[in-house]
């Protein structure tokens, strides 16, 4: 075997053994016996002392040093060996270990201090996160920024620079919209009967209509949607709230975007480096596209509107056009995964601030509270009551996802590029969407993003995708555009 | 460290890695995505291989050859190490991968085959089974027995001349049994609707009243009731006939015998090589006792009479002594999983001969039906017509389990001997059980047998907890005098 067939064989096994531990992770999240939890942190730990070890193995160094690439996908397989490599080598095998045993147990423990809005049951496991990941942010940046060094596990080639420069350039036009908007009347809300059972058949038949393969896949319940694994075991969780079926099914359509990124990946690249979605931006660019630039348009929630009719009977609202208003209802709230889109980036914002802060040690985990609180009330308007809804909402941090946040927000202005891009080569996109028929719009995102994998990097994949370089302006007119119609600016 | 603290840090860890290979399994027959058959056997692949590394790594060996254990218990995680190491060096590690990735892609297309009744779409994969575990048995046994040598992964110590005495021994008291009844008028079957929530719910309710569990377990539903997971993650499935509810309620009490076996052993041991079951010929003792012993006895079936009238209404049976009767009614047929006990034995002691011949090359898979059917028309005077009732039914030889059958009867053995001494030890325990509580007996088997996990060997740990060497004579007795009683012999 050349350095490069050795090479490719151990990442491929490595890979395997990803599926594996991420399978883990939706076994914890939705069937784990509650009695598990302990021993889930053992196993977790080492899974992650095995994955670290072949990752920071000296002959991945050696070949690496060897390997000739034969192609360009093989180049990129080796660039994302050589990254994991180099990130494995900084971090002790112990560290690592140690991160995946405590943050699998945080997650517990996060759960049950929401639930009783007990932020001290919380505070100290979180500090200890806290400093364990800001020790593995130390290792990886050396003279660097610890904070930049952990996101780019989540967005390759992110700056924190370039992020908060397009962040501070959303953040007015934001705040001027959402307070034009709030000063009109609101939309009607909805009401009804949404049994949850025809909630989760509908969210079904909005998933195969996004293209999600349920033979390569499953649809679960659990406390917090998510998408997980790859290739040909791609699963997605929902929830369902009998006061408000948008929760369950745009939480679906959004999981769909994710999920089906993973399956329309080129299958020659499964179970390798290059056989997942390239980094967290680009994913939720998926998501978020699916959910909200296709799924809350005015075309495809005409046809919504009629489904759910059928599903539950009347809704409260009038017709087509009261319920497109409906769906995209701008309410101030203080929770992030119920946010509309004009304020979900504001609480993205927010988040990014405080956890620099926190990796950076300019704010204590006692302090976090406070601060969360203060920055809510400045930003949103409103005083925070309940722990619940404020700082303890979010199950990133107890899992030690620090740098995940602003991807959100990147995810966001990826959307506004691509769909943009998408509305100038499918004129005929809402006369589908119209139909319940998101296809065509889906198709161009398998070919101009999702089948690339991991082999194109972010910005790179971008722009390729759309001709222009990622930009916040497409995303902040369509948000202008959508909503000054929607209320009448 | 001490040579045996890192020899026990490094197998807490392949412990709590084979907790996850494990779980693997359980995904795979309960929630898994069809179409992610040939990635799971990659991931199987991968898991086998990580395991093998371990258990063969150099330094274990060199930590043996210092270790010192604290004391008694610690002696035994020597001993387990030392066997699964030695049995590691012995095994090349391609062939361990290749065993797990073929087993875990054969055992789709068994379940495929026997769905359609098609040998020969089985038969190539079967060989390829076949030829690698002979190979590995080979590389096992040295000059030995290779057939033998596989036997030792499921119950260490066993010989396979002493299986075939103690089977040949039962083999005539078993046929002038099983004569004597067929010849009496076979007692009334049940008769009514058996809703399958309702099966599920008494199920639970029996799971729960023999010590289950279920904040450390789950019960779901899957093809093949199994058992899975150790300590605090013991999971176990079921399956609903509507037609006939014991299959539901009589395989649930079984494997809550060997789930309860693994959550009631030492929390100590947890996570260690000790940690689990000893055996599996001691695995099914416990399953069998519940199932069985206690649960077919006339003391816990009149209980269960009234609480399957109040839960289904009438079962077309008239009184407790007929539904006592209906329990443990002896009829010939087909399937193992569906064997009475008198019955029982027999299937496993033609599959002991037929593995025994195929491992040693006496018999080729493509006469291994023929073979099958000529066996069973002699043991049992019926001819087999469809391959799914023959040689089809099972799925162990699909999976590479060669040297397991033996097991069950060994079981069956280890039960009949540890039921008599729970007869001479509560002399109460027909009362208790007519109560519908079986936790005297249970408890019992928690201190003389669980809670030992793999800290003594099987045959010591059932002299120690009997007082006797293990014999078939109790077994036999028990069957002759309960079946003798019930058909008027």
């Amino acid at each position: 075997m050349t350095a490069f067939e050795s090479l490719m064989a151990h990442a491929r096994r490595t890979a395997a053994l990803e599926q594996v531990a991420g399978r883990l992770g939706w076994d914890q999240e939705t069937v784990m016996p509650r009695g598990a939890v302990e021993q889930r942190a053992e196993e977790m730990g080492a899974m992650e002392a095995v994955l670290h070890a072949r990752r920071a193995d000296p002959r991945v160094g050696a070949w690496l040093a060897e390997a000739e690439p034969p192609d360009a996908a093989g180049a990129a397989q080796l660039r994302l060996i050589r990254r994991a490599h180099e990130r494995a080598v900084k971090v002790p095998e112990d560290l690592a270990a140690e991160i995946a045993r405590v943050t699998s147990r945080a997650q517990g423990i996060w759960a049950a201090a929401r639930a009783a809005d007990d932020p001290a049951g919380f505070l100290p496991v979180l500090a200890e996160v806290v400093r364990l990941r800001r020790e593995e942010g130390a290792a990886l940046a050396g003279a660097g920024d610890p904070y930049e060094a952990l996101l780019q596990d989540y967005e390759s080639g992110a700056r924190v620079a370039e992020l908060r420069a397009m962040f501070e350039a959303m953040r007015p036009r934001l705040a001027t919209l959402r307070a034009a908007v709030l000063e009109r009347p609101a939309p009607p809300a909805l009401s009804g009967r949404f049994d949850a059972a025809h909630q989760r058949a509908l969210a079904e038949e909005l998933a195969r209509a996004f293209g999600y393969d349920l033979a390569r896949g499953r649809i679960d319940t659990a406390v917090h949607p998510f998408s997980s694994g790859s290739g040909a075991d791609v699963r997605i969780t929902t929830r369902t709230d009998p006061a408000d079926p948008f929760n369950c099914l745009y939480s679906t359509i959004h999981e769909v975007g994710h999920a089906t990124y993973e399956q329309r990946i080129d299958p020659a690249l499964a179970l390798t480096p290059a056989g997942q979605g390239v980094s967290m931006g680009v994913h939720e660019s998926q998501s978020r596209i699916y959910e909200n630039q296709l799924g809350r348009s005015r075309a495809f929630t005409g046809w919504l509107f009629a489904r759910m009719r059928e599903a539950f009977g009347e809704v409260g609202v009038p017709d087509a056009e009261a319920f497109h208003a409906t769906v995209n209802r701008v309410h101030p709230g203080f929770i992030r995964t119920e946010a509309d889109e004009l304020h979900y980036n504001l609480h993205i914002l927010m988040r990014f601030d405080l956890e620099r802060a926190l990796i950076a040690g300019d704010l204590s985990v006692a302090d976090l509270e406070g601060a969360w609180d203060d920055r809510f009330a400045a930003d949103f308007g409103q005083q925070v009551t309940r722990p619940s809804e404020g700082f303890l909402q979010d199950v990133h941090w107890s899992v030690g996802l620090f740098g995940y946040f602003p991807t959100y927000t990147l995810g966001n202005v990826y959307a506004g590029c691509l769909h943009a891009a998408i509305r100038r080569d499918l004129p005929a996109l809402d006369e589908d969407l119209a139909r319940g028929d998101p296809s065509a719009a889906t198709a161009w995102l398998a070919e101009r993003v999702q089948r690339h994998g991991g082999v194109l990097e972010p910005r790179d994949l971008i722009m390729r995708a759309t001709g222009e370089p990622p930009s916040e302006a497409p995303l902040m007119d369509y948000l202008e555009t959508k909503f000054g119609a929607l209320y009448g600016l």
